[in-house]
């Protein structure tokens, strides 16, 4: 089996100021290829230490992908390093040089001198192309090996990760096949999802079962490994299925689908719409289900009645219903939410209201709880949830919940 | 000056699960103590690949830190790789066993077997004690270098290195003081900010400056370097006085401000409010600025009018005007704000039109095409953006910019 090192590069991971999700963004996708990383060397920008950094990668593995310091300020010296640690020159190349005074031109901008040097690739090396900066990356072969430099800006990277190298690696890539499938689940803790795995999780089995979480989403990955490919998709898709009877509506979705993505497919299948009235989550429900391109077939109109006034003003919600239960009360996030249906039309409207914090809570309404209400036509259903956290992770439970809600009202 | 490396261990980090934010928070502690990272090493859970690493860390470094796999399954090899690269044997310690075994006494469960593996330390080490799991520590001396072994939970491993490893360090760490500031821009690009601080940005300058990016938001990193804490501080605010003066209104915070906590306090400051109605960023400026807590005191009214019908029927756009210029248009972005800003009775309000993409851009209106309004009594101002990248991208430099744009009209 091939195997796979990755060097991170920036002063900016080694000062701590960066987290480095780039390496672990490349290790998923390699051991999905059937190259598990072996090792992961970081460096700061300084030549030396990048061309130690990739022979001790190149020592390790078939495939070396670099990330960072394609940039075009002084402080970027990947490009030189890669030509060091290959014994070639840099050269410029025109059509390169073309391609970025393009980029600038398009934003009517003069491109500043020191852009030049990202037209530089070392001599016998490829360029890939960068299609949302100006940093093409780096593809060259040296002792046999596949040595590659991908810009560190991460969105930068995934696509030309996706578009240049990935089609270059499932040609190199071992004879075993590893297929990794993900389930997604929402309504649980983690620990209860273990002991509902229970043996399944046991290392050495095959397929594995791994487990993480992300503000309350559980995602399931299942790593099946055999000779060939068609085998292990049919292994990834047995424990596809066995964690599909063992979780039912646990589970909302696959691969790297989002609650809304999942409720928005569910809308627009229906045909049916949703309106949003947020208080606590400030305007994060709305933004998750417009996360999704396409989310004006089924959403038209979010409010974020921040205060009572706009509650009362905008969605109805009466003025003695505010004194008499509390802002943040189940009887307000029903107003709420039937306010906002009957204003936009919609078939489904959901309410939120809560405390946030740090502040603001009390004995009886104390920060992290949260009433969201889902209502139709048919039914107004209240939930009263308790949130733990911060206000980051509250709000974004909170947002996660209401969208969870819909989605078992909505069930395909 | 003396270095520090860092060697991560885990095959949750290579296969990708865990994105390793240990090396993060290790970087910058050590930064601070005046012990900068030379280099990080991450490696799986194999005795031989955790004895290279250290090795090789030890080239490079004074202090080697290394976090993960001290834990009692069969995977955790850490301990004993100490002990091979030290060349010693693992022992029972008598004492760690009993803390281990009242761990489990306190929590009314009997201590499985594999723990007491955790009562072992590589002859000739010191255990570190661990107050939040069963994992002790370990740090040991080998040439005249310091090599310590902490858990890979995050916080038993920030809670053994602040109790056992920094007071150490303080008296290994050389005389020279470190102190590092932060600067934020917003407004123009990372090169144009490198050209401008020119040669202010060269390599081995003291203080250094070092410049990242983050959709749109430039940070400076000032890293001052002197004899002792006094000069160092002294030193940066120098450099961040020089800087303050180079790029003046660019720079809109320190530290670790956002965008919209630096909006937020000047609102709050003029006792001014704002309303906001967003169309392509469907909530997501709502939500950046309710994301600081106490927002409510200048924020009460958001509009997410992501149809037509909505921005008519809740903001009074005029229709006809939607027809005639098209509801990403200057003119809608206009009649958006001051209809939010009328409605809500605020000081200020912003509308936000545009096209977040992938598909619905047209030769006259593209992908990623934003009209941003900033509307009060005094005047209506409006940007055309035209923001490249994916949708993501696009509606958080939209909201960014929006902010921007809010924060040069209410100047402190």
């Amino acid at each position: 089996m091939k195997r796979a090192a990755i060097v991170s590069i920036g002063n900016e991971i080694l000062g701590g100021q960066t987290i480095d999700t780039n390496a672990a963004y490349l290790s998923k996708e390699l051991l999905v290829l059937g190259l598990p990383v072996l090792s992961c060397y970081t460096v700061g920008d300084e030549t030396d230490r990048i061309v130690r950094a990739l022979n001790l990668a190149g020592m390790d593995a078939d495939i070396v992908v670099a990330t960072g310091g394609l940039g075009p300020t002084d402080d970027d010296v990947t490009r030189q390093a890669f030509a060091k640690f290959m014994g070639v020159e840099l050269k410029i190349q025109e059509d390169l040089l073309r391609k970025v005074q393009d980029f600038f031109a398009q934003r009517n901008l003069q491109m500043p001198g020191k852009n030049r040097i990202q037209a530089c690739i070392p001599v016998g090396a490829k360029a890939l192309p960068n299609n949302r900066g100006t940093a093409p990356g780096i593809m060259a072969e040296a002792d046999g090996k596949l040595f590659v430099a991908l810009p560190g800006v991460p969105s930068e990277m995934k696509q030309m990760f996706g578009e240049s190298v990935l089609p270059q690696l499932q040609q190199v890539a071992s004879s075993q096949s590893v297929v990794v499938r993900k389930l997604r689940c929402y309504g649980v803790g983690e620990s209860t999802i273990a002991e509902m795995l229970g043996e399944l999780m046991q290392r050495g089995r095959n397929p594995l079962i791994n487990c993480t979480v992300h503000f309350g989403v559980i995602t399931l990955h299942i790593i099946a490994t055999a000779e060939n490919q068609v085998q292990a998709e049919r292994m990834a898709k047995e424990g596809e299925n066995l964690l599909k009877e063992t979780f039912g509506d646990l589970i909302y979705g696959t691969a790297e689908q989002t609650l809304a993505e999942v409720v928005g497919l569910r809308l627009a299948h229906q045909q049916a719409s949703v309106a949003i009235a947020e208080s606590c989550t400030g305007g994060l429900l709305s933004k998750l289900l417009t996360d999704a391109p396409g989310a004006s077939e089924y959403f038209t109109h979010g409010w974020v009645t921040y205060g009572n006034i706009a509650k009362i003003g905008e969605l109805g919600v009466p003025e003695d219903l505010i004194e008499r239960c509390g802002a943040v009360s189940e009887q307000v996030a029903t107003a709420m939410a039937q306010g906002a249906r009957s204003r936009a039309g919609a078939d489904y409207a959901i309410g939120i209201t809560g405390i946030a914090g740090p502040t603001g809570g009390t004995e009886q309404k104390p920060v992290g709880l949260v009433y969201i209400c889902v209502d139709s036509k048919e039914e107004s259903e209240v939930q009263c949830c308790r949130f733990s956290g911060d206000r980051d992770s509250i709000r974004r439970r909170a947002a996660q919940s209401a969208l969870n809600m819909l989605r078992l009202r909505i069930k395909d």
